[in-house]
């Protein structure tokens, strides 16, 4: 990779972790048009969930975000595959969905996703600010704390 | 204002409200080819919720419904500005998906999200009649009992 | 119906469900451009709630993948009326989203969704494979256990 993207990839220091494998009879990314639809994706690092529990319970604000970010890159990664390799070709991030498995008192959900809409904007300025649904579930696949998925346009 | 949509909206006695701004790092719309993506709205009034809590718990049907319904006024007026004032170039509402705070004991859903499905056909008429999602979660953002998100095709 | 699809339901021994009509103020689907956008379809069977309660509580897995499968096939009812009656038309499978009413404590989510995933793939094929989010709910309407939702692409 030697975009515009990939620089600024590499000047936040960040590596798209390796593509994280469908956990069940699915495929991470379709693009229909102009537009990738990417699966929900769990903070999964080299195939493991790297937290699990609640926001409100075991996992704390600062865990939850960093849950949020890791999911993001694991959206990304698929992206990038989806672009064959050329994340220059997004022309915008249209929508992120956020689910923080929670308890019911739990209110901060809007902190949690900001560590995905975040490094949206840092990775991709302007065309990365997205529109977005954050919410509340009592619980996720295999006990993540959280799962975004992500629908983007690319030329 | 004032074409076709505006002057339904006046007969039916419906003010726009006050712009909402996002809660967090994103954005109210995002236009992809012809459709309005609209970031999930919770029932705040001139910048306050206007109600919290849960449905089957202090939240009462009717509050909820209610609810519902300015969440809708609120994807109505981020729609507005999308359609830069006309919403005459509203061809249809595409979907609608709620989000309801609720107890685990709860299952009249359906009927709380109507405060919002039902006014969308009284504003659009047939091209207000859209597909729709509506699950319960534990809890939303800041404890409010309802989010409502939106699809529009505009012309 | 005598299409490629249509055989292949008949081998696979599905009729297709009759069309179950929405639980409240909204339309089964919405075709904008080439994309088919279904509502959140409960696990009904001719008329009623085949199956009702949690994952994690009164329902079992294997009866909650079967929900989750009559969910689909209801999706693929109106999917049907949608492409007239021809699921040849159908050119891709894009997005199914899953939700399950379960316990805080659950996390099969995935195996439960897989009930509605495999049998697109049964039923398409190659144009089967979709994007997918699957999340936990604590209740959906009328104390269902599975809701699924789709998006398709039709030529």
């Amino acid at each position: 990779m030697d975009g515009r993207i990939a620089t600024r990839l590499q000047a936040l220091g960040i590596t798209l972790p390796a593509l994280q494998p469908p956990v069940a009879s699915y495929v991470p990314y379709v693009i229909t048009g102009n537009l990738v639809v990417i699966s929900g994706q769990l903070p999964m690092i080299t195939g493991k969930l790297a937290w699990s529990g609640k926001l409100g319970g075991t996992v704390s604000p600062a865990d939850g975000t960093a849950a949020a970010r890791q999911c993001f890159l694991n959206v990304l990664a698929h992206l990038n595959a989806a672009c064959d390799g050329d994340l220059d070709r997004v022309a915008r991030v249209v929508r992120l969905g956020g689910f923080i498995a929670c308890t019911p008192d739990f209110t901060q959900h809007a902190t949690i996703m900001n560590g995905a809409s975040e490094l949206a904007v840092e990775i991709f300025g302007d065309a990365g600010r997205h529109a977005r649904s954050t919410i509340g579930v009592p619980s996720l696949p295999f006990d993540a704390p959280v799962e975004v998925e992500g629908i983007f346009e690319i030329d």
